[in-house]
């Protein structure tokens, strides 16, 4: 009755029997996801991807949800989706709770109220993101001489994706969730090539043309209207270790973009710096010290042999 | 009978009358997609891949299509896939017209016939297509010291598949249907980190070692037998603005690289310059004018510390 | 019966009698795939995306398998999973042995007999494999001051997927199967941005962090507790031809990395040279000739006008 | 780029010109779905029962449709399900109509007008049409005695399937699309193995047990509370021809079945008689006269040798 | 992001508003699923199907299992077939056991407690279950002279699949689970045409050829070795009313059917009477009073007009 | 990465050693699809089904196939249609002939060339079954008052579906593949209601009304343009046995239907009798001896108590 069988290999022995005792051997040690001997379901992947274009289409329902939507019909579509879409969030809500030092040893009572608290914010946001990414297709749509519709931009551009999943990611930090957060970034970052780091500040009208390598590190903060080209990064400088020489988590260590700032393609801003408001930072531009508002940098000249 | 059902949350009530209500506002004055009160249905990212797989497919049966083809079924297969492929693309056209601001009010007569058009223009540019293809892969075979068959390049290098979407894309580009091309371009921006806009025009025996951040520009020319690594920006150094201060849009200002030139990892070129014939950019270069025919261009020096 | 119709477009006609004809001509010279007049069958990147999904299950059950697994039934898990995955792959094993010289006549039984004794030895060294992926793992929880938990590694960490891609990969490769291998690797990259030829040698603790356009030469030697960070080339600086001016393949020309180097992003370290022990390869740098161990490398100075 | 490859049997030729010729022979005479040379498009199997999984959810939400619906959700996912189902139903009643003698030759305008007028008037029609479903298993309940609970006659009774998919079939007949409808019969009469007519006419409180091979013809006409076994045929005693020996269709040749009648198991009624009301036929009974209200018939006696 | 779009109808509006009201008015008198303001969760169709598919392949898994397995692989395959499946038959048996009139108020820990108690003794009793399957299928061997293989009998023949799906619900009724039961029996109803309640006796060596028809009550009784055909009914004459004019319900109602008889196609037993061992009933016989052991029973004579 | 997890129930042993041990004993004395010692692969019913599917789509292309086929594409549509459909049948009838007596032990080559020319055959065959399909066809539409179009008989009526892969199945049985021609039957059987043996042959204008719970036996023979209804047995009356008492399997016992003969529902004709032409035999007739043409039978009367 199952249809999906391998092509049979006929009577092939693997000799699995130590194969299958060394690898038990080697899990003993790395239990990881156990925890007072349950294990802890891990949130999925699948479902989280959903849920990120259950909300689209909730967000901007003719473009990511069904074309054939009028005004009798879209009310009831966004409500439906939000529906479906906010219970299969609390469930990944509440499995990335448990990953969070906080909850490790909650009860499933408390936990569960928890991600469902945490769910509602989320819903309650999604006015205050909807507005936040049309200003960025609107960025786009100015910042770019090939772009020739709004269609165009959600659908073909991967900076889009990007903002959109990191919009939704931040709130998901914000509110709490920082597991789940996380896992919506690297998806996004797996689609675009752009890696945004769910804590990072990013403010309106943010557009990345092309994408691919641009790095946001964890607590860099972006003011209005910046714009970034490919393979742009937003690191640290240094990790810095506590007296037993662990890292020291969560301190501010990424630079800090104020508004209207521009940055071409390969640039690396690494440190807790300041790019002054106005500034713009050439291609390949190496930056490990703040810049006033209004600079212009560029990089060293090259050599014609 | 709907057998995907998310688990159920029980009773849990989201609260979504007001959030509807802020969405339903929020929307109102996005409505885009829609002209004179109708929606224009969007082109379809799934199903343009499958055309892209089927016109692939008909090009290289054995390769994309199913290797137990032999002399008697293989005509009957490209001939049926072919049927079923521009029968999938000839609707995408003509969603994708609908964009165009010469289609935006067209009768549905006469964008259904100017669809059908541009599909049989696209079919008759195959064989043409394939030839270049061709030279493309054998390209990569005599360009990488890795490469140890054409099966291999054709099924595991990114460059191989940037490079098919792109020479699909550029003839519906060139026929007319930017939108659509646009599309395909970002299909394959995703797969492989290689980003081509679709108008470059690129000559044959065309390789791409890697590939992932390679960025060509919507003006830029390239001639025959160019090699270009990872990381490689073909870009624009800055956008004309008109007296009003909007962007002018489509003027050319990404470089011409001509015959026989080989740029490395991380180069980028910006504006309408040119690069000679025969020429070589070393890696992480920055140029930003043009070089004479035979130069050979690399970085400045690093220092150890 | 078939319900995947296209939506039909009546009766348009594609003139396409001419279009097969001129395809049909066009592959007579490129029918590479047929040796001595019959297909070689190529090996599916579908099944064997299959193939490392059902190893990472096994390897790791109840992060990449079943989050319900027990005491009881973990076992019967790994057991059953290993069958299915191991007679997949002999068969995909088989298919790309076909693609080397020495197999490319031998007789099916010769083949069949080989493919399966390679299966058996990559399942023999899957236990070294798993220790090899701990020590990653942990190396990302040590190195990133963003991790939170072994979990999100796992699941977030677009190095954890390339590196795991990689380790089977290169066991592949080492056990005589180069095209599957290459296949593996190909399709890490496609997710993940990092293109790491599956014939480079790395040792134990290996992180790539953000990962983007990271690019590791086939004959690249890593050693112990190596960290990478995104847009890191590890490349050939040229490739020597031989007499006939053809590609030698195979020869050495690509970095050692020595033990617990660490290389910032966008660095580009070229050729046969020897990074020494514990040095620190600034991001940006680039870098042709070998550094002695505790090297300090870094990017020249920019220019703010 | 196709995964599901059929097991490549090789070079293996099947010799097929021949035969493809003789099937294009075969079919020159029997190109009955084209008319005035343009083929009509069939109605789906697959999407007819799309429809009726949609309206059946949308009538009994949580049954049919998701378990976790509440005071909050409810009327959007009815909303939205009936959405999306009326829009796939007009597009199938439009090709139905299109096999209907007046439609044949309708242009697309006036035939796409119907295909609304009724899907509208089948949408309005939908609320009669639950309370008659719930009178049925009112009636199920009522008759069973291994009847344990509404959730299992709405789970596992083939008749309430049955009376559910020709409750909307007879609904559709009615409004003028009798292929639709004879297609929604069929697909019933496929999972169930009872084959009612869409244009038989069947009061409320009806009730089928087993229904395995019960059969009712076009013209039967039941009152209310009729209650039926396996195996039961309400058929036509003979066809009446018209002077040139052709079929007449549509005259009235079924039973009618009043008010109240039980007929058990196997019972064979035929012809334009009448089963007065309360009568109850027994199992096997052959009747092809009219009985009066209150008739008690069962079937001569066996012999024991 | 959404494939599955239906073919937009442009902007048709379907008048909702009132329909939605109507239904919701409808639906206040027959919220039936939902107890004490919650909504109990009805099991699941699909997944009961998947849980006997899992059976079946752990009871045979070289037939409806995988057939490439071998002496390594076996067990490690039913031990993880068994492991998944009863993973889901737990939660089937949970939701399942919530309609039962004792556990309709049940705390969640004592039903998740009782559904696991019910879903290990169901467990063990499958290798019985196996033992008197394989007695069924050496029946048919026998008893059918058109039968050339046991693989036929296991993957061609409805009765085969009626058995194994009677055999696994008569153990969940028995079990205490008959709401599962039900719905078990009603999918083999549903695939085969042969209706047996869950709750009917059967013994071993059971054989019912072609089948289609066939209907077991619930609270008949088959010894060792009886061989039905199709169409045979073993029915219920009558429904006992109480006082009250109510069903009494689960009294003893249908025949007893003694070791080694056989029953002819047609036939149609009822009541609580007894058919002796070894008798013949013939075909199309309507019998309602008990024969004694080896009796032959013939129907009527027919006439030839 | 599996995304289809159970829903876990956390640390539930379900006590399987035993039982798997258990199974593994059971399973000893069964192992019947084992010859020598190794495994023969069963045929896939999904798979037959997807050959049956493909040979009526090539039969029928613009009912079964693709509606929106014309003259330009019709033939390469049938072409690739029956190449992919015959290399799935090839692998099916090679191991359907593994379970005939006389290929048991035949060597794989013999296998497979025998399997090569019975499925060369079938397709030889094509042309002349749908000749013979078209007439089934036909009379259905002359046959039955309530059918109104050619379309809505290949769509909507189970008969079709029933002699379409009857006819299929009876040549499979006739190239010398009996299981899989068994196979077939029983899909259709499971389809339909309708049980024909794919040994029974049947003359050209074949029409099977309603057909729930027919069943036609092994050497039934049926003439021109005969007519059935529901419930009609063909049956044996009585299986020889031989010296030992064993069935003697394949000797004629099922009837002689003649040309021209309507048979109504429920009828049962059992034995090697013959029913003369143009014979009319009612329904719930029994009948075991045989009539001359132009009989006329019917059943005694009812009796109303």
């Amino acid at each position: 009755m199952n249809s999906e069988l391998p092509t049979p290999s006929g009577s092939v022995h693997w000799h699995l029997g130590p194969i299958i005792d060394a690898l038990r051997t080697s899990r003993e040690s790395t239990h990881n996801i156990r925890h007072h001997g349950r294990v802890r379901e891990l949130p999925s992947r699948e479902v989280l991807m959903q849920v990120v274009n259950g909300v689209s289409a909730a967000l901007f329902p003719t473009h990511y949800g069904r074309p054939d939507l009028n005004d009798e019909s879209i009310d009831y579509f966004v409500g439906d989706t939000l529906h479906v879409t906010l219970d299969r969030l609390v469930e990944q809500v509440r499995r990335a709770l448990r990953f969070s030092p906080q909850f490790t040893d909650a009860d499933e009572g408390g936990l569960a109220e928890r991600a469902q608290a945490i769910t509602r914010a989320f819903a309650a946001s999604l006015p205050g993101i909807r507005a936040l990414l049309v200003s960025d297709v609107q960025a786009a749509m100015a910042g770019d001489p090939a772009a020739s519709s709004v269609a165009e931009i959600m659908l073909c551009y991967p900076g889009t994706i990007a903002i959109l999943y990191h919009r939704l990611a931040h709130c998901l930090h914000r509110l709490g969730v920082p597991f789940l957060a996380r896992l919506a970034a690297d998806i996004a970052h797996s689609l675009t090539g752009i890696d945004i780091h769910p804590a990072a500040t990013i403010g309106g009208s943010f557009f990345i043309d092309h994408g691919t390598g641009v790095v946001i590190g964890e607590t860099a903060v972006l003011g209005e209207r910046v714009r970034l080209y490919q393979a742009v990064t937003l690191g640290a400088k240094r990790f810095p270790v506590d007296a037993s020489g662990a890292l020291v988590k969560g301190t501010p260590r990424h630079p800090i973009v104020e508004d209207d700032v521009v940055i071409y393609a390969g640039a690396t801003i690494l440190g807790r710096i300041t790019v002054g408001a106005g500034s713009t930072i050439g291609g390949n531009v190496w930056l490990t010290q703040s810049v006033p508002p209004g600079s212009n940098v560029s990089q060293a000249q090259m050599r014609n042999t």
